[in-house]
């Protein structure tokens, strides 16, 4: 079939020319005539795999030595019960700001095994629509971190100010829009991002953190779970998976090739654009519930004037080759994932597309 | 290049049949238009490939329904951790039986949280030859459960009559040999294996769980962490490692196209009897440190005269296009990994090679 375009919120859609190039080499690396997923994580091979996605990590993000990238298993869901864990100590509480559904995971992931609180909130009138400004958020002054989700994939909204902390280190799930464009790296004390949207297929989780915060990682809990136990070890203190971290350097180069992360925001920008504008242009048949300040240039949503509008929209767009449109079941509506892979030409494919369906719909 | 015969103890060799099948179908899986890597975990294509690889398993193991197939992440290393801190009450103790490196970690890891303690030991003039039989146990009656590694991939040991463990769970660490043969799944509490050795590449973790046993996981536990969260979320509960499951599948069908358990268990025992043959009637050449009934079928060790014939036999395989076979750095000597998908015609390849070193340097 031909290729669709896909909207999927995660795992998303990767650059073509990422998939053909891992697709060619499938069965020989590198002239090796062993398949990468056969290649020992020991090896020779991987190793120059290993090395090459921390290096365009490093370059890609302008990370400081003070901080190292990790690869981890488990998503940001296991980073939600690692965090606290390994950074608060024994008594000491934690601060999250609450953004909708991913944060409130983390926040209660984090009540299971000590103290947190709710140091701000993105809800108004019972709906997360916008994210909370720095002069709103109550900020406990010995929190042992403040924790916010930057982009929120269900919600469409997105922080384009990052909280400052204090003396607290802050900890960011990038999850859905890490790379998305550049970022100062020195302020955050730990960023976490499972790999399937923004960077490459499931099944790692890119860990950048403080290298001094892994000496809070306490003798309590078990050595596989310490960031102290993975900073050390290199990632390479059991068996890693080798092939999601071949394919998210697959995707590292093809974002350096795309003039890095500066490239990505001025791409990313000009996808969310369209869709905004149309959005925007048509306010009798579109409608976009977040406050246009914390709109998310990663997964914008918008409603239609009826459910069964809606319903109609996502069928029409499937049937013209655009799939996973539809919004999160506990919000409705439409939501596009237009992560850093998605081609800006497909994007405007869309919006021909909505905008014709307004004109024959209103 | 030509296709390595690759005797790495894993990641490891796959059948070349399954790799071809998964290149071929890269870009467009099952004619959606979508790799099976872009694909939403939570969307039909991969729902197909998630039920599959648990039915493949439940027949191919013949589970009863008493018993769950779960994927996680972290591989056995995190499994280290997760058995305790789900399956031990508070003040419980486990029973550890150590047979080396990987069981030694896993007691290790279960000591950082709570009690445990030395069951049986396979080690014999402080290294690990053998396996302990029954009757060299001492297990404690009030055990939370009992612990032991079915195959021990750097000593070259294997159980080939499991452990009884009375009223104590028996929980298994098969990493290095799940479905290398049939099993009575009922006998077990739990079984844990990570994939990269005889199910697939790295980057997923079977468990097969004894239903009832979920409901010891703690309330004081990070909810990602519990057995009974995997288990009621079927293991989509967060984004899984979708193509790790989804080679996983394609190794399942291809061990049920060669016969199944039984038809692995026939394949597994001529190729290790190649190899043992060969050490056995050259014994001016060829040694081998382990107990003849303790002999791993998976991970065949033996030694040379002298390191320096060893690390010409390394060579001179290499040479030859066989490679993985340096034994681990803390025991030495040759390793051949001959899991699941290792040809039996490799073997053969093999062992005519190493029969020719011998007479060449005897």
């Amino acid at each position: 079939m031909a290729r669709a375009i896909n909207f999927s919120a995660g795992p998303a859609t990767l650059p073509l020319p990422v998939l053909e190039y891992a697709q060619n080499e499938f069965l020989d690396h590198e002239g090796t005539g062993i398949s990468l997923v056969e290649h020992s994580h020991r090896g020779a091979a991987y190793a120059k795999v290993h090395e090459e996605t921390k290096t365009l990590f490093r370059e890609l993000l302008d990370i400081p030595d003070t901080h190292e990238v990790l690869f981890m298993q488990g998503g940001a869901s296991a980073q939600f019960a690692f965090v606290p864990m390994n950074l608060r100590g024994a008594g000491q509480s934690a601060d999250y700001i609450n953004t909708g559904a991913w944060s409130d995971k983390a926040f209660a992931e984090a009540k299971v095994t000590g103290e947190a609180r709710e140091a701000g909130t993105g809800k108004v009138d019972g709906k997360y629509t916008r994210v909370p400004k720095q002069d709103e958020l109550d900020l406990d002054r010995n929190a042992a971190y403040v924790h916010f989700t930057t982009n929120n994939t269900i919600m469409g909204t997105q922080f384009h100010e990052y909280p400052r902390s204090g003396d607290a280190p802050l900890v960011a799930d990038m999850s859905s829009d890490i790379l998305w464009r550049p970022i100062d790296v020195s302020k955050f004390g730990l960023i976490y991002a499972g790999a399937q949207k923004n960077l490459g297929p499931s099944g790692i989780t890119i860990v950048i953190l403080r290298k001094d915060l892994a000496e809070r990682s306490p003798s309590t809990l078990p050595k596989i779970f310490r960031y102290k136990t993975i900073l050390d070890g290199d990632s390479l203190q059991n068996t890693i998976p080798t092939f999601p971290v071949y394919m998210v350097r697959n995707v590292l180069r093809w974002v350096r090739d795309q003039g890095g992360a500066a490239g990505m925001e001025k791409r990313n920008r000009e996808k969310a654009g369209y869709i905004y504008s149309m959005v925007d242009d048509n306010p009798d048949f579109f409608r976009c519930p977040v406050e246009v300040q914390s709109r998310s240039m990663m997964n914008p949503v918008f409603r239609l004037p009826t459910e069964d509008l809606e319903k109609k929209f996502i069928a029409d767009a499937a049937e013209a080759g655009m799939v996973g449109i539809k919004g999160h079941r506990s919000v409705g509506g439409i939501r596009t994932s237009i992560y850093n892979a998605m081609e800006p030409e497909n994007v405007q494919t869309f919006v021909d597309f909505a905008k014709t369906f307004a004109t024959n719909n209103a």
